[in-house]
């Protein structure tokens, strides 16, 4: 069993992007909008801002009260397409429910979408024709799958959960890299069987460790993206989707929770933004 | 066992619309652009025309010699996308190599897209965002199962195929009715056994007779996307990508080649050229 070392293969690409800045003398800048009082979002900017902060990549933080209109953050994204000194743009999600996600999100450029997440993006990401930019956590796990040169072509991966950010696109990307994929979701029946098929796992259904060791089998890679807070004695902690202690002795790959898919998907947002300058 | 009957299901469809057309007195008009002498183009192309002309939908055949230039097609569908007279614009696949195909279907506005085949309307597609028009065939297949009130949320449904046009938008589709997904492909291991755990299975690969009954779960529900010429005997004659005679003392439901999906495509963009208008 080898742990995957993501806060390696994340620093690592991390220093790449620092290292091109610094000899390119290149300025990126990635503006990223935040709406509302949301604790995790507030969180998840924070780091966005720092690590910009560290490889030099400029992330300015638009913030609006969670009261803002659909128009003004519309009309803020569509300067934001026009201004020549922004490479990037992100909207924080989720936004309050007033406002209308996909309208918001569908009014970025492609060509500044560095989340990957418009239709004409995702489109392009769908039909296996190159995306402007790949969405940051899928991009991550196929990151962290090839450095450890862990083989894809006729295995069977099993990705559960399947959301537009994650479980789709990293579906689509095991896809064209000649896996035979199944999607898996609260409604599948027989999940277990399902799950002990699987070559490959890709766990993100948000439930605390739900996949247990049992279910898996022998020699399986595991690629855990839940991030859930549970209560263990008197003390908060982060857990992941996959039970740790009880898959790691079946698995040759595995993702620990904390330090699991969330600083590559930081990474990758960063590689995205300099790529779009 | 009973046979989906195709034809049954499309021309009440296109009865349906042609009702509707002759009631609220429309005149929708799809262009279709056709390059070269490929003769199944030809055939699929005078299909739709007389199909249209029966419902009353003007369907009209832009030819192109197999020379034609990149820029004339392009121009071309510039002038159509600002024609308001063309509810519907279509390009006939494959086109000769020489011709970029990605950037002339993606020069049709979505609004016109009524193959449903625009990165723009496929990622609205995966995003499970309502296109402007669902690729024909995977909606075609999806009103058969429907109009067989098949259910669909829990199944297993076992995709043999990965294309943009038909393998992976039914595979979003069914994963949008909550079925369990699995994809499979050329380069799948152990075929068989992935084949014999559909609920559902639709076989889109594009080799004779490739599936046997002897694969298929009893009572399986056997969709055959398949049209492959072959010869028996001196005859030629056409026979789906499932062996139709082991494979139907298994099936609960199966289409039957010829006659299988076709004619619910044609059906399908009639209703998209309708919807259009």
């Amino acid at each position: 069993m080898r742990i995957i070392d993501e806060k390696k293969v994340s620093s690592e690409l991390l220093k790449e992007i620092k290292q091109k800045i610094e000899t390119e003398k290149l300025n990126p800048k990635l503006a990223v909008i935040l709406v509302g009082d949301n604790p995790a979002s507030h969180t998840y900017v924070n780091i966005k801002q720092k690590r910009g902060k560290e490889i030099g990549i400029n992330v300015d933080v638009i913030k609006y009260p969670p009261s803002v209109k659909q128009e003004e953050v519309i009309n803020k994204i569509k300067e934001l397409n026009n201004d020549k000194d922004t490479n990037g743009i992100i909207v924080q999600l989720p936004l309050p429910k007033h406002l209308n996600e996909e309208e918001i999100t569908n009014t970025i450029k492609p060509e500044k979408d560095v989340d990957g997440l418009t239709f004409y993006n995702l489109g392009r990401l769908f039909a296996g024709a190159k995306p402007y930019f790949l969405p940051c956590t899928p991009a991550g796990i196929m990151k962290l799958l090839d450095y450890y040169n862990i083989p894809l072509k006729g295995k069977k991966a099993v990705v559960i959960g399947r959301s537009n950010i994650v479980g789709k696109p990293v579906a689509m990307l095991l896809l064209s890299r000649h896996a035979t994929v199944t999607i898996c979701h609260s409604r599948t029946i027989n999940l277990e069987e399902e799950i002990k098929q699987g070559d490959i796992i890709v766990a993100a259904v948000g439930k605390p460790e739900f996949i247990k060791g049992e279910c898996l089998k022998k020699g399986v890679i595991v690629i855990d993206v839940g991030i859930n807070r549970i209560k263990k004695g008197d003390k908060n902690i982060l857990v992941g989707d996959v039970e740790f202690e009880s898959a790691k002795s079946k698995a040759e790959y595995i993702t620990p929770v904390p330090g699991g898919v969330g600083p590559m998907t930081v990474a990758m947002l960063m590689h995205n933004t300099m790529h779009a300058f």
